[in-house]
């Protein structure tokens, strides 16, 4: 399986993340990876970690020989942008910016090309990217505009747990009032089309949170239960989903985690990220639903703390990979058509 | 350990799990229960449960032989009324009620008198209390009152994870308002008193979630952090607290359950109580933190629906006999004087 693997930001943990998860025999056996970003960083952190992996320049097809790793150059930064740790100052906070924005857009070209079958991304550091000019809130907008403008959502995936945020960086005394059927709806149907598709769930079970304590407790406190997410579900349900009333959020994912559920959505950041990395704290992945191609990136940021230190973990991103791989064994060839019941049914 | 032990609605579960934890021999050899309420109730379910455990009527010192337990009568409910699941119509209502209220006016009497060194309430139904004539949002808030008006909080005390929270059982769209500087300050002073005073831990480590996601990142997406719970954060470390900065409520639980604190304080509901009930869904403990008086509960409800069966699980009963066995250990004698750092250090 051929998987296009960002470098992220050339001054963060993303390359040595990378190469110490393709280090892994596990990964390296079903994974064949085209690296995509700068040669000199790909090649100074494959050296400084000692693991015998030798990324080289090379275009599709290149025959690579035994431990080496094909590279698609995309950015040729100078040596002094070539740093890990947080670089300092205007020039090299754009340099960095543009090179991590350079990879995605190759990444994205090499899947839709065929000559990938799905995007590992690893983490970028917004304001260099907005250093460099391209304005963007992350890499799931990024990558929905190169898609087309497809509506997107966030799915945060480990063993035990998969949750889907309806809103994600709202405030919080936003979040009522930016919540809207419409949006739930896409929520629950992105979800329930991507785990059919992509996941090869033959029948989703869906859970949805409500938005207040104890969903509201029919209306005690706050209505956008009644108001809001019930119409939402009765309309999935319409359509073929199997997905449940708004369920109290706090007594929800003891279940979910135990398989009672194949996905909750939740209405909020915290909401559902608070009790996902609780259990998935070093193997959680981020999966963008909704695009025509697979994409994952591992749970965590560009650590420019610890970038060129060796100390980064590498599971979550060994845990992107086996995802992307396993996400892009799948083509979403019957879009919608095992979910959707027919509005009639002819009887002849 | 003397422990009065209320049976929550009579046509709950409450005397199920409260007679099923006794007959547990680890409890027992700790717990001398007060069991308070309807001797019927009391005695029918012991009939039906079939532990070998036998309530009988008595005063205060009381000899009771092996296997009694010893009952303090606060009502004597008609046999109708004594019927396990919810019951029809307005006069079940209201008896059922009123003998769960009675029953909780003797428990905190019996601790107040000194004759029980702490309370442990199952679980009461709020229509039935207020169809009694006795409106009151629930158990917590009339301990609260019965104690002269102190402010309480709420804990959710597991083996892994302790939370307490700011506000409770508000719609979402109206935390982000109702939340103050006072009020973060108290839950803070509050909950680090407690655990100093009660837990026995000398030092406690408070954790502060933020209200928004990544704690606003810096503002970026919401100013509560800066302007509400940082103030109360600072005037805490000025009373010699060990709290930290607002946290990212996402990443914060999985080092909490590793020990990190002694407690986490959150700002709402869902944001605490979802990771929470995702750890201790079946032994969590609720505990009243403030009251003058050892007071935990199962972190559950009446369950009508089960009740009679005898398929009630006991463990979150267990765990809360054993939480108030382990806290009532403890006497309040040093109020706040570990905590607080002096104001001015005489030199002389």
């Amino acid at each position: 399986m051929r998987l296009a693997v960002t470098m992220g930001d050339p001054a963060g943990i993303g390359a040595e993340v990378a190469l110490k998860a393709l280090a892994t025999p596990a990964v390296i056996a079903r994974i064949e990876p085209v690296l995509v970003g700068d040669l000199t960083v790909w090649q100074e952190t494959a050296r400084r970690l000692g693991l015998g992996l030798r990324p080289v320049a090379g275009e599709s097809g290149t025959a690579v020989g035994p431990r080496a790793l094909r590279v698609a150059v995309t950015s040729t930064l100078a040596a002094r942008f070539c740093v890990p740790g947080e670089p300092r100052g205007r020039a090299a906070a754009k340099a960095c910016g543009e090179a991590a924005y350079a990879a995605i857009l190759e990444a994205v070209r090499l899947v839709q090309s065929g000559d990938a079958a799905g995007v590992v991304t690893a983490p970028i550091c917004k304001a260099h990217v907005v250093a460099a000019g391209h304005d963007f809130p992350g890499h799931t907008e990024l990558l929905a505009a190169l898609a087309g403008d497809v509506p997107v959502r966030m799915m945060m995936a480990g063993p035990r747990l998969r949750v889907v945020l309806v809103t994600i960086h709202l405030r919080l005394a936003d979040v009522a009032r930016r919540l809207s059927r419409e949006a739930v709806l896409e929520t629950i149907t992105i979800t329930a089309h991507s785990l059919h598709d992509r996941f090869g769930i033959a029948a989703p079970r869906l859970a949805v949170t409500g938005l207040n304590p104890h969903a509201g407790e029919h209306g005690l406190f706050g209505d956008e239960e009644l108001r809001i997410i019930m119409p939402a579900v009765r309309t999935a349900r319409r359509r073929g989903i199997n997905v449940t009333d708004p369920l109290a959020a706090d007594s929800l994912f003891a279940p979910a985690a135990d398989g009672a559920f194949d996905a909750v959505i939740c209405m909020y950041h915290d909401q559902g990220l608070g009790p996902f990395k609780l259990l998935h704290f070093a193997d959680g992945v981020n999966v963008t639903l909704g695009l025509p191609f697979v994409r994952t990136s591992p749970d965590h940021g560009t650590a420019f703390d610890i970038a060129g230190t060796g100390r980064a973990d590498p599971r979550s991103m060994v845990a992107a990979m086996h995802m992307a791989a396993e996400l892009a064994r799948r083509r979403p060839l019957r879009r919608h058509m095992a979910l959707v019941r027919p509005a009639t049914t002819a009887v002849s």
